[in-house]
C-alpha cells in the first residue's frame, strides 16, 4: 500500500554531551519517509523555504521519496535548535522558528488522493484533519502528537483522534491524553476517542503495543552507541507503518513484527547526526538487526 | 542448590502518592528470601532487634524460609522511611536507621557452610566478603550493591566482586562502576573485575543480562497497578537466582528464564505494601505470569 504522511522538513541545530552539528536535515517527516522507503513507496506533504539544500531534496528523491506534495515558499525552513544533557534523557529546546510552517496550508496533490496508508506526522492537529479530508478513503490512519498539542489544542486533537486508527504516542502523553496512569487502561480510554490500536514509545526502553486485549512488549536495541537521538520516534513510526504498509495484513502478530522493525529503524538513526544512518542502511542490515532482535529477545515458553 | 542469603531484615515507613504504609516488613533479605523461597531452599542470615514481630518471623518461617543465621540482638530493627513522588521514579529517603545492623557481624551457622547458591543482598560490601569468607566452595556466588557502596567503599566493593559471579545493578549504577555509559561496555568492564554476568535491574523497564557475548533483553509486566514499588528489584533478585537454583544448571536459555521468573516475582511485590501479594501468591499464579510474559514479547522470528 502506498503511504501519504505529512509532517516537518526542518534544519536542525544539535548538541549533545559530546558533539554538535549546525544545519542537520531534520524534521519528522524527513525521518519518517527515509525510514519507511525502505518497505513501501511514500509520498511526503511538507513545506521548505528557498533556503532548502539541494543536496537535501537529491537525497530524498535518491532515496525514492515522492516529493510531488513538498511545496517551496519564500521564507526559511522550519528550524530547531535543541540540547540533548549527560543522561541523554532530558531535552531542552534553545530555539524554535516556525517560519515558513506558520502559514503552513497542507495540500494534497490530487494524484495522492487514493493514498491507502496515512501517516500524520507531530504537528498540530487542525494540519492533521485538513490532510485527512483531502484523502478519499484510506484503509489505515496513523497519528503521532506530543505533549504540547494535548495541552494547547485538545479539543482538535480529539476532533481529528475520531479519525485515526493507530496513535503512536509516549508514556507522559499517553496518561496526559487519557487521564490514565497505567498504560493498559489508558489504551482502553484513548480507543474509545478512536485508534483501536496505541503505540506507546518509549525510547531507550523499547515500545508498548496495544489493541484490546493483545499486548506486545518490544525492547530497544541494546547496542547502540547514541551520537543524536533526534529523529528515533519518527524513524521509528517509519519502520512500524513501513513494515505494515508492505504486508497489507494488520493481523497482531504483523503488527508485532512491525513494531520490532520501528525499532531496528530508530536504533540506526541515533547512531549518527541527522539521516547520515539511516540513509546509508540498506535492507539487508536491516534484516541482520530484526534477527538480532529475535536472539536478544526470544526464549523457552 | 541451596541459597544462603544475607541482607537486611527491616521496617519501612512508605509514602506513595496514593497511600502510605507504617511498620511495613521489609529489607533486601525479606524480599529475596520469600520470592527465592518458591524456587528453592532458602536460608537467611541478618539481624533483628527486640521489636521484630512474632507475626513476621511466623510468617517468614510460615514460607519456609530457614532462620537459623537470624540474630536476634539487644536494639531496634533497621528502618527506613521513604516517599515515592508523583511520577514513581524519584524516591526520597527521609528517615535511615540503621539500628542493630550498625554492629551487625553476619555469622553463617556451621550447617549452612556448604551452601551452594550465595546471594549477596545490598549491604556493605566487607560484609558481604565477610559472608562470602564462612562459605566453603560456593557454586555460584550473585551479588547486589547500590550507589552508595560504588561511590562511598569502591575499594571493599572491587575486592568483593573479584568473588562474584553474578552482579545485580540498576543502569547508572553500571556506567558508575566500570566508567562505561553503553552497557554492553560496561559489562565487558565489569567481567574484567569478577562478575561474568551482570543483570540490569531497569524496573519499570525490564531487565538486559549479558555474558560475554550473549545479551537478553527483558520487559516489565505491563499490567501491574503500581502500589509500593519497594522490594522490586529484591524480589526480582529472589525470583532470578532461585529459579537458577532450582535448575542447576547456568546455560543462557537457562539463564534467560531465570530473567523472566525474576520480573514475574518484581511485579507482584509492587502490587502491595511489603510482602504481602508476594507471599500469598501460588506457584500457579507465577507460572500463570510466566506464560503472560511469553504471549507479550513472543514474536515471528
Amino acid at each position: 500500500m502506498n503511504i501519504l504522511t505529512v509532517g516537518s522538513v526542518a534544519y536542525d541545530e544539535v548538541i549533545t554531551p559530546f558533539d554538535r552539528r549546525e544545519r542537520a536535515l531534520g524534521g519528522s517527516a524527513t525521518f519518517f519517509s527515509i525510514a519507511a522507503r525502505h518497505f513501501a513507496p511514500v509520498s511526503l506533504v511538507a513545506v521548505v523555504g528557498n533556503d532548502f539544500n539541494l543536496a537535501d531534496e537529491q537525497l530524498l528523491e535518491h532515496k525514492g521519496v515522492d516529493l510531488a506534495g513538498l511545496e517551496k515558499v519564500d521564507g526559511k525552513c522550519f528550524f530547531w535548535k535543541g540540547e540533548y544533557l549527560a543522561n541523554w534523557n532530558d531535552r531542552i529546546t534553545h530555539d524554535t522558528q516556525l517560519n515558513v510552517f506558520e502559514h503552513f496550508k497542507p495540500k494534497v496533490p490530487h494524484t495522492l488522493r487514493d493514498s491507502e496508508v496515512v501517516f500524520l506526522g507531530n504537528i498540530h492537529p487542525s494540519l492533521q484533519l485538513d490532510v485527512l479530508n483531502q484523502v478519499d478513503k484510506p484503509k489505515v490512519v496513523a497519528l503521532d502528537t506530543m505533549n504540547l498539542w494535548i495541552k494547547e489544542t485538545r479539543a482538535d486533537l480529539i476532533e481529528t483522534l475520531k479519525h485515526v486508527d493507530f496513535l503512536l504516542i509516549n508514556d507522559s502523553e499517553a496518561a496526559m491524553l487519557s487521564g490514565q496512569r497505567q498504560l493498559i487502561e489508558a489504551a482502553k480510554t484513548i480507543a474509545e476517542m478512536g485508534p483501536k490500536t496505541l503505540c506507546i514509545k518509549q525510547g531507550e526502553h523499547g515500545a508498548l503495543l496495544i489493541r484490546g486485549e493483545e499486548i506486545f512488549m518490544a525492547p530497544a536495541y541494546p547496542k547502540c552507541t547514541v551520537v543524536d537521538p533526534t529523529g528515533a520516534g519518527d524513524s521509528f513510526a517509519g519502520g512500524f507503518i513501513g513494515y505494515l504498509a508492505a504486508q497489507n495484513d494488520l493481523s497482531f502478530d504483523t503488527l508485532k513484527k512491525a513494531v520490532i522493525y520501528g525499532s531496528v529503524m530508530g536504533s540506526f538513526t541515533v547512531e549518527s547526526f541527522s539521516v547520515d544512518r539511516l540513509a546509508s542502511i540498506t535492507r539487508d542490515d536491516i534484516e541482520a538487526r530484526y534477527r538480532e532482535f529475535v536472539t536478544y529477545t526470544h526464549f523457552e515458553a
